[in-house]
């Protein structure tokens, strides 16, 4: 086959290779895509790249740590429900959150140890408490990935328009850039070691570091000048209950998401890699808690207010109280924003990967699976931009609407992640199993009663969503496999198996509207197919069909022609009717309709044509034992091997319209 | 052909006939919507009503006889704005209008005279100054008809919620729900000749003339009660100037939309009739002048004030001081809402009408001409449904608004038409012809000016529209000819051409993803049509292309078969790429691509599958020389005739999807 070499080269193998420059982008806005995405990549240049313990700190923990940018600020929002008094609970709050933090580190740590390979919440529980529970686990997780990325944009976004106010006007615009901005990002795909992706993660560190050290020192030598907050502290509105401080602790849980990133990602660690993320995890602990604590201390006592505009962030507050607008306050607003940009970009990496391995396990849609031209799952990024993009303009971007959606997803899966650890350590009982078993139930059950506190205190704000959406979610993932478990039954050929008469010649039926060169180019491909060919015209009216009749004999087609009188107009029905019939006289072969169609040089002429050989087609396709054989007739172009046509347009030419 | 029996009966013809039964609806909706538009109507079922001079009056004239109930108020709201002592002047605008409408009557006498089957303005331009007038004339009446239904809509529902304020916040959505009523009631065929078309104008007429007759007593003997009108006169905001006299002139002459109606329907007269018509024409005019002026004076005597808002109407406030919340006012109203419908109903019937005479000569596009079920131009009615509920949506239902677009279309045709009729004379010479020359003459000077006036008064408040969409709607339709003209070139065939071998068997290529009962069927019926085959498997990695060749070979099938190696996971390039690369062996035969597809039970579970089929179809489609073929296996169905197949379900439960 000379041609085939032309386009194809022959691979080592002895299949035809097809090669890049069959992707040769057609058209501007491909060209402008090509760009943006760069060049496709073959599948055997995938890489898998290792991390050190400071780059995975920096990118595995960026989602954890970067909740301080809005965490201690969800506490004081509760608490100054009871009035600016009731601020200097804060730290107690937060207090409870770290210890909370501790059990967490200290149960996490034992699942890098059992599951090497990454130990993500849905694979954790399916192993071990079964699919229902993995599916539940895996629904929270996409409810959370994407909140994830809605929140921390919106966290990020608010932290640069607390720096540069003239932005707060346009900060949903800015918001769905971002998304959009990542989604571009994450579609070319990104290598992550980079220093781009470490510096924010240190930078925001360093400020968050320097800001509690310089507040401390203030704050023990009194040399703190005094803080004049930007709004008012409001007038007191609710009594200071116990269901308060619930609600405080449910809503400054937000600052603990992410923890799990660490457990999720131990093969990307360089070896020895489960020493080596354990140790990470510890750290990732000790500098998060230290932030929390620090924060909301610092914000309780200097007096700063929680603005409800979310106008200036809290942490915004804290550092320009302690350094004025000094390049520091305005360093540290960046790094907020490149950290949580960064944070968000996790979850570009965790959601399309989840929904690959639910799709691999028959659970999503097949294509989530599929990568795309640069070896990511492109339909995962997509939909995730969109999920989020759509949440971000739904709830208008405010962090204080979104995050009481955001915990509950996240505890969820944290619970049924640490059940799965103590049946795994009741299964494989291994030394000191007790302990283990033990220290993984104190995960489960603390997690497990932070569920509770969250979905009690939250419902009414926005989380009665995340319980119905979990149900809904896991009830569609199996509806989804036992969809493509009983097509892949329905479907399943055996060897020999024969479905249509492989030697018998089609019945078929030809539609003429027109006796014109599609028609005619339709009548000598049936033939060419089948000695038994039927025309069949709906006229109109007796006059028309007369006509008709009148002009077939003229053109001695020997094609035998049916005129079907439609006093109704109709052109769709008898035709269906007419096909009913022929097919009861042999019910052994399927019925082959051959339809004469034109191509229009551009699409929009088709809206000039009647759009009832659509509607046939459709009709057609739903009937079973029909072929539907489209003959399209190109104007302009016609057929290049027509023995007395017309090709009007040589090849290369139409070249154009592949 | 016992089958074909029991579908179709033989027409006295010889041809099958299509009866009724085929058309039986399935489905709730399908039923529903039988039962809204009535059973299908036969093609020869249609009849021509004649009307009576009687019947004739109210039909054709409504929409003119209607304008009385927001013509008067618009030259009074232009008035006003130079102070209420400026509303003095309506009656004088008022005579000239009344001055206009006679030049306009004894013009239309001509046309009737010189076009018995009917002479819309279309006709009148095309036949004496050409093809381009007459598209002018076309184009702003289709814009015309459009504006007539949304103006009186909104003029009847404002009529209503004058007597019934409480429905004024709801007046948008009743305008809507009025259109849509309007469009369901000519899907379905109105019968026009009933009590219900002639009640509404008559009822009208007795309302507004003894609102007249009463006002005028009143006034001759100083026994009319102090009005108090519902909003205070506002401040004069311009001078009054000739600019606004000729700008309350303008916005009056949407008094005289309509006046056409009579001289395009003669032929539904009843014998003699150009006669009755011609007199139907003179009672029309008679009336419609006293109901303008004396609707004018009322209005500028007794100290109404029209209200900005639209809250209550002039013809309202008038009736309501003259005879107080009596049943002759709420009657008054209602007979406005009623003969308002009614003049939006002609539109219903003359846009369908105009466009499908415009779609005969090739000049819109061909479905415009396509009959429904009820033997009604079905696309015309839905379409100026869905462009006079959008104006309304678009102009919040405001009268004020849509009036300046309102007479500048109508003038123009008057302008066309009248002019083509001066031409018509000079042509055909008969006797006396210098003398109707001549009033046509006039007739198309006056309207002339006036179109002059309105452009120049009214371009910024809207008519600007008008002036930009008339153009652009012509060169559409010159646009739409050009490509019917072309495409009948480009298709046209001759006895004995011959464009496809009709006796060489097709070159085939089966795209084959798995080895199931789809394509298995594909390969079969492949096989069935030509001894060509070659099946094409697109692998995205070597083993997996080994696994395909081995599963192969185990089903022993004999099609050979390629396999393409796609390092960049890429399916319809490669596969376009192997078409092209076999079509350049035998150039005389059309490559035909068989697609095994399947159809699952419900549409939805198509959004489970990869879409690379559809883009690979459209692909496909775009490509010249190419035959596709879909062999679709029905899920649950399977193919009947199989001879070691399944087939799961008898086709009778298998019927419902047809």
């Amino acid at each position: 086959m000379r041609p085939l070499a032309r386009r194809f080269r022959w691979g080592r193998s002895g299949y035809l290779v097809a090669g890049e420059e069959l992707l040769v982008p057609h058209g501007p806005v491909a060209r402008l895509w090509r760009l943006l995405i760069g060049r496709p990549l073959a599948t055997t240049h995938e890489v898998h790249e290792r991390l050190s313990k400071t780059q995975a700190l920096a990118i595995l923990s960026a989602d954890a740590l970067s909740s301080v940018a809005y965490g201690p600020e969800e506490i004081m929002k509760v608490l100054i429900l009871a009035g600016p008094e009731a601020l200097s609970l804060t730290w107690l709050i937060a207090a409870a959150i770290t210890l909370l933090l501790a059990v967490l580190v200290l149960s996490y740590q034992q699942t890098i140890q059992a599951y090497p390979a990454g130990g993500g919440s849905y694979t954790v529980a399916s192993d071990n408490l079964g699919t229902l529970a993995g599916l539940v686990a895996a629904a929270a997780l996409l409810i959370d990935y994407t909140l994830t990325v809605a929140v921390s944009v919106a966290a990020g976004i608010a932290g640069l328009t607390s720096a540069f106010p003239a932005a707060y006007s346009q900060r949903l615009p800015l918001m769905v850039l971002a998304v959009l901005l990542l989604m571009l990002a994450n579609l070319r795909g990104v290598r992550q070691s980079g220093m781009l992706f470490t510096a924010p993660t240190y930078a925001f560190l360093a400020g968050v570091l320097a800001v509690i050290g310089l507040g401390g020192i203030q704050l023990a030598t009194g040399g703190r000048p005094a803080y004049v907050p930007p709004v008012p502290p409001p007038v007191p509105t609710h009594p200071l209950t116990l269901f308060l401080l619930l609600s405080a602790f449910a809503q400054g849980c937000s600052a603990l998401t992410g923890v799990e990133a660490i457990s999720n990602g131990v093969p990307v660690f360089r070896p020895p890699e489960a020493q080596n993320a354990r140790r990470t995890l510890v750290a990732m602990g000790v500098l998060l808690g230290t932030m929390v604590l620090g924060i909301s201390y610092l914000g309780s006592t200097i007096g700063v207010v929680p603005d409800p505009t979310e106008r200036e962030t809290v942490l915004s507050q804290i550092a320009r109280a302690l350094f004025g607008p000094t390049w520091v306050y305005y360093g540290l607003q960046v790094a907020t924003l490149l950290i949580l940009v960064l944070a968000a970009n996790t979850s570009f990496a965790d959601f399309p990967r989840l929904a690959s391995v639910l799709a691999r396990d028959g659970f999503a849609p097949r294509y989530f699976q599929r990568r795309g031209d640069r070896l990511v799952f492109s339909t995962g990024i997509v939909v995730l931009a969109s999920l989020a993009s759509g949440l971000l303009v739904l709830f208008q971007g405010s962090i204080d609407r979104l995050i009481p959606l955001y915990a509950l997803g996240v505890f969820t899966a944290f619970t049924l992640s640490q059940a799965g650890m103590v049946q795994h350590w009741r299964k494989h009982r291994g030394r000191g199993w007790p302990l283990r078993a033990a220290i993984n139930g104190l995960g489960a059950a603390t997690t497990g009663v932070v569920v509770g506190v969250i979905a009690s205190t939250k419902l009414a704000h926005g989380a009665w969503l995340v319980v119905v959406l979990v149900p809904a979610l896991v009830l569609g993932m199996l509806g989804i496999r036992r969809h493509y478990t009983a097509l892949a039954r329905e479907l399943a050929a055996a060897p020999g198996e024969q479905l249509l008469p492989a030697r018998l010649p089609p019945v078929v039926v030809v539609p003429v509207g027109r006796l014109d060169r599609p028609t005619l180019a339709a009548l000598s491909f049936a033939r060419s197919i089948s000695p038994e060919v039927t025309a069949v015209h709906v006229a109109d009216s007796r006059e028309e069909a007369a006509a008709f009749r009148a002009q077939w004999d003229a053109f001695g087609l020997d094609t035998p022609l049916v005129i079907i009188e439609s006093p109704y107009r109709r052109l769709v029905e008898p035709l269906l009717a007419y096909i009913d019939a022929v097919d009861r006289q042999d019910r052994r072969r399927p019925i082959t309709v051959v339809l004469p169609e034109f191509v229009p040089r551009h699409w929009w002429e088709y809206l000039l044509h009647n759009l009832t050989a659509w509607r046939l087609k459709l009709r057609l396709f739903a009937r079973p034992d029909t072929i539907v054989v489209d003959v399209p007739y190109h104007v302009g172009v016609g057929f290049e091997g027509a023995a007395g046509g017309r090709p009007a347009r040589s090849r290369r030419a139409a070249g154009e319209t592949r």
